[in-house]
């Protein structure tokens, strides 16, 4: 996830080859964030998918999505990636409860679960995210584009997604109470 | 929902003028049961529907659904609704946790929520429901068909559901972690 | 609840007498919410409980609590008590999802639940909202009192909440994982 | 966890010299479960906790816990670990819903979370688990010993739990609504 979504400037400590050996031997544990701007009343109105280039040059949608590192506690890595992805001004407010509304099992061959990642097993905590702020992606990502979510919920956008995240995304507007 | 989904047998005491009464002025609160099939490690492999004919002859499907009444737990609901509609013998298990998977908001006009009931303003508490046993629909019921979970989220499926409940039967999915 | 929680402005149109005669017939609908403070990463650092007479002249604790009316969204109903018992510039955050952390049920008579009321059969919908601003309780609440996490589970504390909630704030702790 | 919780048989691939190292540098996943015996409505009735004697040669008590395998669902490895510390004839019913009661974080030093592993940065799903058959559980465990709800959120039997379970058993009874 982290070559397409959020790349870790803090993980120098740890090699890429160290990283490459690990993601062959052990489950590699992620956060994962669905960014939505709610109403007064907390109703999702708005859903925020980031627009990359992935490795193969096409281009895909994704959400916030990076690596936990040694020490860290989720909500700090929940943050971290969120800056990271959203800029340093999108004020983003991350839930007062720890329990994720899903969790995503991606392995490295399809067909296991709905996710994929051809680099590693991850197992992804995700989490509803409301920003409040103005959000200014890094310059990895193309662009963030805000969805309602019935567009974000559509087949096109769905497909776009990368490592069948258009599953989690369904997920997380179902747990919203927002999914058509 | 009493007319085409849960009878309650034990309603008698309340005249259908006075429930007709409360439903004009009350929230009338509701549990729903999502029967499903599950294998030997809890992943959801079938999806119960039953099928009706609705007040205009039509064909419908819905889900477990039914009031609760007055001095009635939210788990004697259920069970007296689950067996209503599935009969004696499906061994239903019900949760150990009271928190529902979401909870349907049914109000008489149409637009503001994905829930809708003509009779009333409902609001309902809706489970996963793994039964074990032989179910034997009764008479009212047409049939209790078993769905795969992609079967059951398909547009088709979606769209005989009575009042929105595709919308139900999609969030109940996606909770269970098998929305395609 | 409405008469030492959350009075009900809009239920001039349910006379008292139909108020009451309901309560005997039907389960009544509430929701609650657990005002908090949270931290920059979303830590409950702060639980407001109200402080009030009961009927009884006794000093009670308690949440924001109140019925639903017909016709009116869960959100528009927690809004409205939070406005109610909070003032108009708490600014609540509205969780996203409007599944709860815990559903009460309170019966007339003790020993079914750990919830009491003697006016009546009410299911609770329970929420978690984070609140931002200033809290400026009406008149009828005597304080509104900021506790930390530990200070709130405490027996003491627990003990002085009425109709049981003690149980249903340190369920809402749990679920944020601040119980100690 | 694995040298007082669930031992992992099929680690052997995995040197102890290659695992220390893992821990020292990664969040390692785990999961864990709480067992409970429910009622024929879902109640929890009982709690079942194992009793050890940890690497200082304490008794202390404990639940299920254990590691995710590389290429292993949570599932599998939930149901590996139900079966290695309760025995083959303990028949769990592994929850629909793949999304935990609570994720619990240990790091090796205190302080950050209620939780604590001196060997390493773990993070855990941890579930409720109702078992339906006889337990019978390994040799190195000394003991499964049932609990009503109230002894189990008892301080006695809190203070007896390893890594700062207590806390972790607290929050599964109040998810379950049985904390007192």
């Amino acid at each position: 996830m982290a070559s397409v979504g959020t790349p870790d400037p803090n993980s120098a400590w740890l090699s890429d080859d160290e990283l490459a050996m690990y993601r062959r031997r052990m489950p590699v544990l992620y956060v994962e964030a669905v960014p939505v701007r709610v109403d007064g009343l907390g109703v999702v109105t708005e859903v925020g998918l980031l627009m990359r280039a992935n490795s193969e040059d096409e281009i895909t949608r994704t959400i916030v999505s990076g690596r936990v590192m040694y020490g860290e506690t989720l909500r700090d890595a929940l943050f971290r990636h969120l800056e990271n992805d959203l800029g340093p001004m999108a004020f983003p407010q991350l839930p007062a409860s720890p329990v994720p509304f899903s969790v995503a099992e991606y392995f490295p061959l399809p067909g296991l679960t709905p996710y994929m990642d051809s680099r590693q097993h991850a197992v992804s905590l995700a989490y509803i995210v409301p920003v409040t702020g103005t959000c200014d992606p890094r310059q990895d990502a193309l662009e963030l584009t805000w969805f309602t979510p019935e567009e974000a919920a559509s087949p096109r956008i769905v497909s776009e997604m990368e490592g069948g995240r258009g599953t989690l995304l369904r997920a997380a507007l179902a747990s919203a109470g927002v999914l058509p």
